[in-house]
């Protein structure tokens, strides 16, 4: 399935706004692991761990694979580019709209220094 | 309100997971804009804007102020610093399990070689 940048975006923020996805993202950087013992290490059901799985699996940042009764969850190919390419571009909105504003201020408070010195 | 560095993921990633509230920051990142100019720019009713503004908010991404009738909103004092680090440290645990895997497919690749020549 052929997914949209913003479809992409939409589900990998949504994967990565909850703690215990977060938290397997990390695990699974450090090694493979199977849901059973995902559910383990985060204190949670296995229809809980099976389900945040399901979403990150979604979302394209993990992969599974079920041998006999184990499914084993690894790190998806997705290494957040476009979400980080999103993030830089905000960024650099963010900073020159501060920075435009920041020019406010100070044209402001040139003004009021002529101001001051014109009702002395 | 002191917010959990992961409460403050939790909250922005959910917040940027929807691509009008991405649209809105774009958006702010250019000007500041009344809720009801960004519900006309992203053809939505007021309350679906108020809605998308109340939860960027909530996020800290988004501050607003009423004057009159008009509730402006502009650009709030977070850069996504933390969401940033959180998504690198995570690249480099990826890296690290990707070259990984690149190793222990060379060294499959190397036995088979070695395997192969045996056989001859």
């Amino acid at each position: 399935m052929v997914q949209s940048i913003g479809t992409r975006l939409d589900a990998s923020f949504a994967a990565l706004s909850d703690p215990t996805r977060r938290g397997v993202l990390e695990q699974l950087g450090r090694a493979d692991a199977s849901i059973t013992v995902l559910a383990e290490k985060f204190r949670m059901t296995l229809t809980g761990m099976k389900k945040h799985v399901g979403v990150l699996e979604q979302a394209g940042l993990v992969t599974t694979e079920k041998v006999g009764r184990v499914r084993t969850c690894r790190l998806g190919l997705r290494r957040l580019e476009d979400e980080v390419t999103w993030i830089e571009r905000y960024r650099q909105l963010w900073d020159a709209r501060f920075d435009e504003l920041d020019g406010v201020v100070e044209e402001l408070k040139r003004k009021e220094r002529v101001d001051g010195r014109k009702k002395k």
